[in-house]
């Protein structure tokens, strides 16, 4: 295979930049010359072209209805920058649309922000831009802006990308911690620990009968569903990522003021995850989670809810796991498969470095 | 000097994180238990305060009205962290800002996200947060939402911090180097190159009579005072960084299909700028600038803006360089002190590495 192969990504076609010339990334890709221009103009613009994005000016200009936008930023570090169910581009869209998601926002846009290190292989920068593109296409939206910067060798590692997603959050709808009641119900879209179990398992070799893979996906879809079913009466939407079901929860119980109440049998696990926990040492309900969500509802709206949301393949396993309470106010209690009850706090320290 | 002296940052007060309990930035810091806890609510919250982020969520809701929204974002790379005239929280804040401003909207927010790596000493850190949040206010914009990441040491370089920033256009306001006519008169609002020298005379390690300073500033102000000057007749507004005004002249010259002629006489330059682009063989056009600009004016408004440029802070020394015309099609053209005529091309290859 020589070095002018290129590499068909998803059907999005071959490396656009030749690969013989520039087989990695120098420093002068994010000099703000020509080098720049070429990545800019080759890859970038005709890959995620729209009309915000080919201006190709330092910012875009967007017609915005009035209204309440919601703005999430994020970073993203993984390590490894492909991994079983994704790559840290999938990853980087479904972080930032999910966060505009749990604010009951449509989606709408994001911008790119890429801090490279110099020698990445330009077809790994070339596969990580396809998954941007087709994660930004299956969630609906456009790439309105875009940074890159190249970091000397040794000063960064391979790639880290900053997306920032804003969207509209409509009429009737208001998501905040501060709004669940004693009595409002508990549900978890599907089966919890999956990204950083199968991040861990690639770190440490670990083998399974059949892949762990991430559940990196985007919400979008399944926001408007649970939206649709419950309006007004859906109070939180939360994406459990780093710190997992027990930080998430912890920090609405504490903006809260109230108690939130689980049931361990209830929390839906896959087996190998969950013996894969046992063999890492980690509690599963820390571990980060990066296609699931946590919807407080009332209990009025908590069967129809359910159902909506069982009927998305995103959620095609949601449970309700739990419920407000008034007691324990700013906690979370676990009653435990043996029927004990225990405190979860915050995580503390550091449990999975670098997992999203 | 104990560890536990606190260190009063620009009349910020001292470290609000305890120096002799966590002197250096641990992986913790970035892992979503209570150590980010910690960061977020003991640092940036506090400092940071205002209605927007206050909630703490993994996004922020804004009000917003109908029009058309400047949307910007830039990762900030700049080695070293600390440098004569600001460091890389100041010039984060300036960078995006200003990008927003050259779209011809008023800034109104920007989001954080800080890439760190595991070391960085703590004080560091309390510096340029405190730096971020001063130039935020002289910028007027809030921090509407944050992320933290913390990476493995030796897999960063202290810290990169991307800023995603947005501002509204006013009615009436349409800048787009489409719009340039023949006969426009170019204004630079100040001396070039300061910035990319100020940089490497410290990484050099050259002394001058009198430090060379960043003209790292936010130029909001400046661009409100240019659109009430000349309105609908400002085409274009352009901040020369990465690439220096010889980049930023060919981007709009190509984006518009004219040729832009400069005259080299009236560039202003400072005297020590110009012997350390010799000393240290830059051409001063290629070095970037992080508070000045381009404007495109037609010439009818010309003169009434180059007046309300030079009565600005940020323009005293605001010059007509040039003109839009009507040959070099797509080109910049530079008529030279000895009265030569040359084309001055794209920049080439990467003269500054991590100059922003």
């Amino acid at each position: 295979m020589s070095d002018d192969t290129p590499l068909d990504v998803d059907g999005l076609g071959a490396c656009p930049i030749p690969i013989s010339d520039y087989p990695n990334v120098l420093l002068a890709h994010g000099g703000g010359g020509s080098l720049s221009q070429m990545l800019i103009e080759g890859m970038f613009a005709p890959t995620f072209a729209n009309d915000w994005l080919n201006p190709l000016h330092d910012g875009a200009v967007i017609e915005i209805d009035a209204g309440r936008m919601a703005v999430s930023t994020d970073s993203f570090v993984i390590s490894p920058m492909f991994f079983p169910g994704g790559d840290i581009g999938s990853l980087a869209v479904h972080g930032t649309v999910n966060d505009v998601a749990m604010c009951g926002a449509r989606p709408m846009a994001i911008t790119v922000g890429m801090v490279i290190e110099e020698g990445l292989p330009m077809e790994d920068l070339w596969r990580i831009v396809s998954s941007i593109k087709a994660a930004a296409d299956e969630a609906g939206v456009a790439v309105a802006t875009g940074d890159t910067k190249v970091v000397d060798r040794g000063k960064g590692d391979g790639i880290f990308i900053n997306t920032t997603g804003f969207g509209m959050v409509p009429d009737g709808i208001d998501i905040r911690p501060e709004r669940i009641a004693v009595g409002d119900q508990v549900i978890v879209s599907g089966t919890i620990a999956d990204h950083g179990i199968a991040i861990m398992s690639v770190r440490e070799g670990l083998e399974f009968e059949t892949a762990l893979e991430s559940d990196s996906a985007s919400l979008g879809g399944l926001v408007e569903a649970i939206l649709a079913a419950g309006g007004h009466d859906v109070h939180v939407l939360r994406d459990p990522t780093r710190g997992g079901l027990a930080s998430a929860s912890n920090e609405i119980a504490k903006a809260a003021g109230l108690g939130i109440r689980l049931r361990e049998t209830a929390i839906p696990m896959q087996d190998q995850v969950l013996a894969a926990c046992e063999i890492l040492g980690f509690d599963p309900l820390y571990v980060a989670n990066e296609g699931k969500l946590i919807g407080i509802v009332t209990s009025e709206v908590a069967d129809e809810v359910l159902a909506t949301m069982r009927s998305h393949p995103h959620g095609a396993d949601a449970t309700i796991i739990g419920e407000v309470v008034d007691d324990h106010h700013g906690r979370v209690l676990l009653t435990s498969r043996i029927g004990g009850n225990r405190v979860v706090d915050m995580l503390s320290g550091e449990q999975l470095p670098r997992i999203c």
